[in-house]
């Protein structure tokens, strides 16, 4: 048996990510893809290297009928697609980040407009399966998280959870260009990239509220404030989130260690590394390593968490979560190692 | 059952893309690795990426039974290490290129030095499917090409064994540099190689007599003369051979396209492309991507051959002589879509 | 005294790249700057590396008194921006193609329209001052020349003026993305065209007839033919055209050294170089690196020629012909070493 | 009038990108330089972007007399081939970090030895002009800042000086791989660094203790704590400090635009930015560009420094110290646009 699963705008890189690693699926496939840009084509028309799939045509709407869907499209545009299956009891899984805060009143500021469908805010889970495994598993409507708060969170979580940390948390993150879409130009272009670190919207980007919202989840007491500034990195893949938050008292690099590696035990997309970890390490996995470092001397926790955006940063974690949510192994499917060099 | 894979020196960048492959085989595993500078640590310890090998650990010498060996070692101490084996009977992959030229006196030319091992040559096999599965299925020691060869040998064959085409072909080709080696410094740096496009052993590269004597093989009368330039090119991976040969005859690109669809019609690994290939659409995948144009205007075929010159160039390669060799499915183990982008 | 210069749309490479090394013009300045989509804002506020021009804001027209105007327009809009100058008496040069090709058919062949000011052609001199020193100095019209028919025709043009080889001549030139224009996204997008190289309008592209035509001012006899094929790499800044060409007898690679050397050894930017040239040591700089290979073997001359596409292949161009057109040293305001690494 | 130049180690990036920019200085010229391992070779074959520099040659020592010296020598190093320079009194400007720390234990803390001139301390000035410009005037002896420092220094120095943050003060910086130096092989090869992000030395990084030697001297009171973390990008030149400090009152982004803009009103190489910098933007030259945000909602000043690393970050900031030792103009032979893109 294999699950049929529908993609909802497979055409950006975060659904046709989805599709690349489907491919190797054990107990599941895509079965229906939408896409309106390039409706009508061939899949492996549009991507050259999706050509495997054969005579599979990208459509207007999923046909046919599906066991999951997962939503590519854009924030705010997502959860009207998305409507119609949960209502119809299909299990849906939205990459964008209609369903990331639980509320309404956050999206309408930091997104600029209402929520397009807070009555279903409340069946939604934070699809993060190292802090919410046994909802999501049980739930028909997940909210992938976002790239780079998926980075960051795991990256604080233990550290936050245990109580070791306070705020202010500052999250300093550096995103390959990929996280800005496929066909973007302009200030995308290459020869703009190129040889050029900027940040962009500094303590303004939307993911501010989706980690905030994740840490204080995690903290007893006091929410922690968070400064969330973003970096674009001349490479297409990978995000290297530099998380600081002060100590709440003396502890040591050791007990620190033990603490991320009984918290990420059991997570096998989550690996705790000795050594600064490289965005590269992860290039087309679904792996994120995370290193939490002890600035004794200063009294600051440095955490350090890397992945690839478009893996556990988006369709890989879609995956992951699918699994969970269809009864499958966790790792069925992405049990792949990461492409190096 | 599960054929025992061993890996002289793993630590080269083909031999551990040769592991990250065999980790999704159906049918191979690794069962013991090589790798003299590393010799102790784990492989995951060595390369982060393949730490899902856990307890693996890099040895000096192959260690127990293996069904099958694939030496990474370079090129004129590769057949000292192969010798044992070819010796004892265990199907052998040679990933150097000890084995290539079936001539000694040419291995003696281009090298430098005596070929190691001139008694086994005949036993050897050119290792390229696409030509000559049929032999190594049969063989005990496949010599496996190299990555210009064979983006190079895919792009001409069909219009040279057709007779479509005459020398002198002109083989302009551009490659990453992961071509160079792990662990190269100096002139490999990232400072110095990065916005830099450059030629290198201009009509030198031992790569060239590879290319000559295969064309030469499918040439039926006198074998076409070859001028090979490599490049390097900023990126990591891939390799884009242009080539060029003068048509014999006025002939239309519907009958080329014709000619090439027949030649590869049954190839899994290489595909005829209808308008001019990127070399990421191969990343981190066995395929190989052909594109012949007819310039008809000043009789040239201009004819493009790219694939990843560590998957379908090295490694990926070596899968796919293994799987024949030992009488599996053609494709086991290599059916994954490219990383894009 | 120091020259007033105009730029007609500044705000497309090449002309941004006129402004930065007009700064540092001992007897240039810029007067008056044009670009429709950016008028009115100041030319530092739209490029910041241009931030050092205060005031100066870009205009709808030039304006004022300009004693020569460079005209980066897009072919086929140049020459009519360009024409009240030239009827004025002002000295254009422009980066365009618009004055390039002698033949206006051949013009019309290959842009697919009329070619938009025929009488004014026979003014025009094709601006490589390697070739053309002395008719530059007399014209108030100088067509700047195209960044791969610049590479290509200095890389062969002494070979061919010697007439040590023939037809047919095959140029496989590598760009940087540079060459594909400010703002331009889609396909030229970071994620798409890093770790990627790719053909493109194979022995199709507009700068072919440029090539041809000034291989064939060149040679007694018949003129060659000309195979031309680009390709993308990932770098910004950069060509290297390869070209090939049969050689006529046989020769020596001190005779094609010396040929090159005497044929370069007045011209303050064509370098002929010992080693395979690297386009990194051009980068910013107005240098042309050529280097003659003899592969004897074959009997086939490799020659290369490497240079900055926007300032040899563009805007430094442009400002050596200004220097030669208003009686300037060659060299003025160019003699700046490349930045590397 | 031109005053000589000697450069100690020109073999280095610092030291070569010194003969860069001092080949079109109006005012000086060199006159010698050194380099052991290349000792011999004419400066334009060592380095062909160099070949302006025709016939002179690396020699083993500085040979006849110079009027300033600078030393690209390694850190411990340079200090005893700065030496007999100092004592004859001819001016010298030390790259390497001899003469950053103005206390000799943080010398041996940070660098592993005794410091080897503690003697010559005292006369030694932080060479950074945006604090010092009166004392390098005065000075023989000059420390030239390292690339980091200046980055972060510029950035956080008028919000210190007006005391308006307080510690501790997170650095948050991203490198290209040019700042490792040149030759480095292995872990800055091309393929290793290439898509890939990645923090080292955390907290450890010997230009921490630079950093807040600077920051403590601007403060009235308690000195910041500062956690300093380097990363590298896969870019050549450029770095990008992100530095963060919570506000000790309320203040609005026009108010601290006014501080910065005071601060650096007269500064020729510091300059505040509307928007976030880019690296890109600075390629080439000897610009800072420096961004502060005010993160009001959280009361934290998010401040960013920008500039290439090898102008203002090390051998363009020599020039300018130079400049101003010898009573030229601050800007001479430095006002060269960044190369863009």
């Amino acid at each position: 048996m294999s699950y049929r699963v529908g993609i909802i705008n497979v055409t950006g890189f975060a659904g046709m990510e989805a599709a690349r690693l489907l491919w190797n699926h054990p107990g599941a496939h895509i079965a229906s893809v939408t896409g309106r840009s390039l409706a009508g084509q061939r899949l492996g028309e549009a991507f050259p290297h999706l050509e495997v799939y054969g005579d599979l045509r990208i459509g207007e709407e999923i046909e046919g009928d599906v066991d999951i869907v997962m939503s590519a499209m854009p924030t705010a545009a997502s959860a009207a697609v998305c409507a119609p299956f949960v209502r119809a009891g299909v299990p849906v899984i939205d990459i964008a980040a209609d369903f990331r805060l639980r509320d309404p009143k956050a999206f309408e500021r930091w997104f600029g407009q209402p929520h397009p469908a807070p009555e279903m805010l409340s069946q939604a889970v934070y699809g993060l399966p190292e802090l919410y495994a046994a909802e999501i598993r049980e739930s028909k409507l997940v909210a992938n998280p976002g790239c780079y708060p998926a980075a960051s969170i795991l990256a604080m979580a233990p550290a936050v959870k245990a109580g070791i940390v306070r705020g202010p948390v500052i999250v300093d993150a550096k995103s390959g260009i990929s996280g800005a879409g496929r066909g973007t130009g302009g200030s995308f272009g290459y020869s703009e990239v190129n040889e050029d670190v900027s940040a962009y919207k500094i303590a303004n980007h939307n993911h501010q509220p989706e980690i905030a919202q994740e840490l204080a989840a995690l903290t007893v007491g006091e929410a922690p404030r968070v400064t969330f500034v973003p970096h674009l990195v001349p490479m297409t893949r990978g995000i290297h989130a530099t998380c600081y938050a002060p100590l709440m008292r003396d502890v040591s690099q050791a007990e620190v260690d033990d603490l991320y590696g009984e918290f990420y035990a059991k997570a096998p997309f989550t690996r705790v590394s000795k050594t600064p970890p490289h965005t590269k390490h992860t290039l087309g996995n679904n792996m994120c390593l995370v290193h939490p470092f002890v600035d004794r001397e200063n009294g600051m926790l440095v955490s350090i968490g890397v992945l690839d955006n478009l893996v556990k940063g988006a369709a890989g974690q879609a995956i992951e979560n699918m699994n969970l949510m269809l009864g499958m192994e966790q790792d069925a499917g992405l049990d792949l190692p990461a492409v190096y060099p």
